[in-house]
Formats: structure tokens, C-alpha cells, sequence
């Protein structure tokens, strides 16, 4: 059994991305720069954006975290995304989701410019990656072809089992999966809450991508022997023995179903590290991209 | 057993149309107006296109047909296409596939106003189609949600099985088939030419999309009884019994298959029929949004 270390492969992708921004710097260009807005004093999303930010640092990357209250109207939100649109000198941003109910997500996705979209959720953006074109990926699933990638894990002609079909994990997961090329070429089945016989599904898969939220739901009974099992499931669980008074638990029985699997990624340590250096790799792109055009 | 007859539903569908269209005139409001391009004098295309004009006329619709040579350039085209897009009379165009080597698919479907793009081919309306977002279905997976729909054929946490992943009908269809809502909420697998043990997984579905293009792929030991078989195979096999010398067969070995199915469609007669009845609908769409607009 191998573990697919995501915290030594993020640190490399950052490596190798500070290498290439230091080769920037030494030929007088401009270096990528990534702006965050964050939307509202959430405690999870600070904490993520954060290390956004730090990211950006570490790599030598220009960043702007732009904070505006919880009582911002969505024309405002609107306003600022225009602003960073026009702004050349930024090269991708983020909005930090989720953002308060009086702003509607979807307008707000859509209102940023696909050329700056390094989250991969503007449906031109999706729409590119399901017809095979050359786009930004969502960083987790971005991620999660890295991880597969490096470590040659074999998908052609496996079967790939997604659990869940969110926007921004599942569907997009399912859909590259099946993709030509590698990682791809997998038989896919995305699975979600109307699924039935969810064992008999899981049990059948070479692959399984587990993106739910729900703690300890893969149990060794439901994988069999030497699949490859992808966690991708981040929840808070009461434990009185940490310090914080929680423990970070995945989708996955980690202790049990390690046992049976031929590949599997840690909870955390495994696919949530990727995440982050996926966003940076994303803005290395739209840097990349934007030179091409002369911006 | 029973046919899912899509001649009898594309009429309908068709008489619907015209029945609107006919309101609108009553109204004296513009009615829908579809154009077509076509580069070249390949048979098949003129004949779908002929028949997608003559639908138009049949409903009410304007349609303009524009034929262009097959030495026509990709600027040329592009130019026509910037035509169509600025012109506030056209509702919505088609661009008929293939297009000749000279020029680029892909930049041509991407010039294409993604509000007047009524095959649902534009990256942007692709990834509102796969985000749950209201946009352009293309026609052909339209047309086989609205026959599921119109028969009432439960979908939700059946375990569909869709074989083939193009981008005009196999990925498409594992997309919708997997949404919220009717028809959709189904467990999709999506298989294709890399997939292993294909009976193995065909023989577990309850509803099997076929849009593969090999005549009599599907047969009756990969089925189980009372599945739901969608047959979007069409194919010209040699026949000395016909006037033409070949019949139309699907991928569906239909005459063993259709004893085991609970509904089936039959080739011709079944998806064919709808993809120009879903066509139109989109054109109605199209319309009914540019007049939301104004135009």
C-alpha cells in the first residue's frame, strides 16, 4: 500500500512554481499576481484564504486579499469584481465562497472575466473542460490528476467510482475521469444521494473518488481488494483527546480500508494540500496566458 | 414492452410549435427565425439540413439557409458567423457538422453567440448544461430526456448506462442523466472504447444510452429484463432487399433486444425524429429570450 503523500507533493508543485517565479524575476518579468475577495468574517473561509495568501508569498507570487463586511449588496461585490477584471495587473482571482444569502453566487461566477477565472467555475471555463479544450481546471479536481499523475497510478480502461456530485468536486471529477488522455480514460460512475446499492457500486470500482462529507462512510466492506481510493471528504469531528476539541476526519475509514487499498491519500495530508498548489499552478497559467497577449 | 415512438412525440412536439407560433402572428409579434450554414456538398449534411429548413416551414418558423463552397476559408466563415451573431432577425443558427479540413471546428463553434446557439455546442452553454444552470441542451440529448419525460420512465436512482462519449451526445447525456430533477437523479456510467467487460456493465443497467455507431452492438445477453434501451446508433448497412441498398440500423440488435426491454426505441423512428423537433424548441427559446431582451 502507498500513501499518496499530497503534503510532499504540493510542496514540490510549490518548489517547482517558485523556481519558475524566481527565473521571472531574473529575466525582468512580471510575476503572477492573485487576488482573493473574501466576503464576510467567516472563520473556515478566513482561515483558507489565508493560506491563500501565504501561498502566493511562499512562491514569490504578488497577492491582494481584498475584505469587504457581510452587509456588502451584490452590486458591490459586482463593482469590485469589475474593477479586478479590468485590472491589469492581476492576473487571476478568487471569490471566496460561501458568500452571504443576499448575494447570488451564480451572478457573481459569472460576472468574473474566464480569462481570471484560476477557480475554474465560469461555466465557459467548465464547458471548455468537458469538451476537452484547454482551460482552467477546478483546483480540486486539478489536484487530484496531479496526485494520480505523479505517482503513475493507472487509470485507462479502470473503473473510476465518484461519491458525490458537488460542482465543484464531483461533477468536474467525474467528467475529467473519462476524459481522453492521463490521468482519464476511466470508466466512470458518479454516485450521489439517490444512488442505490451504493456497496455493490463501490465494490466494482478499480478507482474511488469519495467527495460526500460524511465521516467514516467508506468502510472496507464496500472497496475491494487494491483499489485506489481517493478521500476527497473534510469534516469536524468532536475528540476530546485534541486540543482543539476536534479532529479532521474524511469520507474514508482510513484504518481499515488502508489495509485493503493498493493507493490511498491520508485525511488530512492528501488532497486538501493539493488544492492550494493547483490555484497557484492555475495563476502561473493566467500569467503565463496573459503575457501571450501582451497584458 | 413498449416503443418509445419518437415520430408520434417529434409530432406532437412539432404541432405544439406551430400552435405557439401560431399565437405569436395572432399577437403580431416576430416569429422564431433559424438559420442554417453549410459549407460544401456533402449529402448527408444537405439532407439534415434540407430537413431541418423544411421543419421550420412546417411549424412557422423563418429559416434561411446559407450555402458557402467547400473552399470557403475560416475567416470567411467567421465572418458569415459574425454576421448571424449581429443580426437581430435571427434568433438562433446552426453551423451543420463536419466542417471542411481547412477549417477549424472548434474556433468556429467558439465564434458563435452563446445566446443564439441553438445545438448547445458553445463552451458556455456546455458548462451551464453540466453546472444546473438554464441554457441550450443540444438537441439530441434533449430530445431523449423528453422522451423519457413524455413516457414517464422513472429515472431517478435507476442506474443508466451510456456507451459512447461524444461531445454531441454520450457526455452530454451522463451529464443530464446524473442532474437533480426529472428526467435525471439516475446513478451514470459512462463508457466508451477503453471501457473492460462491457456486458458486465451494460447487464446491470436499468436504462442503456447507445450512441456508439456499430450496427447490432447492443445484444440481448448484455440486457437485463425490463431495461429501458435508448438506440442513438444510426448507421448504413448494405441491404440488396431495399431500393436504396442499405437500411438505417442502429446499435441495438432490436428485434432479440426489444423482447427483454420494458420500453425501447426503435431506429429509424425513435431519437432521430427528436433531434430536429428539440432544434426547433431551442429556436423557440431563443426567441422567447431575445424578446425578454428586446429584439
Amino acid at each position: 500500500m502507498t500513501i499518496l503523500d499530497g503534503k510532499k507533493i504540493s510542496n514540490q508543485i510549490k518548489d517547482e512554481i517558485a523556481t519558475e517565479v524566481s527565473r521571472m524575476k531574473e529575466r525582468g518579468e512580471k510575476v503572477p499576481h492573485l487576488a482573493a475577495v473574501i466576503v464576510g468574517n467567516d472563520g473556515a473561509s478566513l482561515t483558507y484564504v489565508g493560506s491563500k495568501v501565504r501561498a502566493c508569498e511562499r512562491v514569490g507570487f504578488e497577492s491582494t486579499l481584498i475584505r469587504l463586511p457581510n452587509t456588502t449588496s451584490e452590486v458591490e461585490l459586482l463593482k469590485t469584481i469589475k474593477d479586478l477584471n479590468e485590472n491589469d495587473d492581476i492576473d487571476g482571482f478568487i471569490v471566496q465562497l460561501p458568500l452571504p444569502p443576499q448575494i447570488d453566487t451564480q451572478q457573481v461566477l459569472m460576472a468574473i472575466d474566464a480569462d481570471k477565472d484560476v477557480d475554474g467555475f465560469h461555466p465557459t471555463n467548465f464547458g471548455k473542460m468537458a469538451l476537452d479544450m484547454s482551460t482552467f481546471i477546478p483546483a480540486t479536481p486539478f489536484g487530484i490528476l496531479e496526485l494520480l499523475d505523479r505517482y503513475s497510478v493507472e487509470t485507462k480502461g479502470k473503473h473510476t467510482v465518484v461519491i458525490g456530485r458537488s460542482h465543484i468536486v464531483g461533477r468536474p471529477m467525474s467528467i475529467l475521469m473519462g476524459r481522453k488522455g492521463f490521468p482519464g480514460n476511466s470508466t466512470v460512475t458518479l454516485t450521489h444521494s439517490h444512488t442505490k446499492n451504493i456497496t455493490q457500486i463501490t465494490s466494482q470500482a478499480d478507482i474511488i473518488i469519495s467527495a460526500l462529507g460524511v465521516p467514516n462512510f467508506l468502510k472496507a466492506e464496500m472497496v475491494k481488494d487494491d483499489a485506489v481510493i481517493i478521500d476527497v471528504g473534510i469534516s469536524r469531528v468532536p475528540d476530546d483527546t485534541k486540543e482543539k476539541g476536534y479532529c479532521i476526519c474524511g469520507d474514508v475509514d482510513f484504518e481499515n480500508v488502508s489495509k485493503k487499498a493498493s493507493y490511498i491519500t491520508p485525511v488530512p495530508g492528501g488532497v486538501g494540500p493539493m488544492t492550494i498548489a493547483m490555484l497557484l499552478k492555475n495563476t502561473l497559467l493566467a500569467r503565463e496566458r496573459h503575457r501571450a497577449n501582451n497584458k
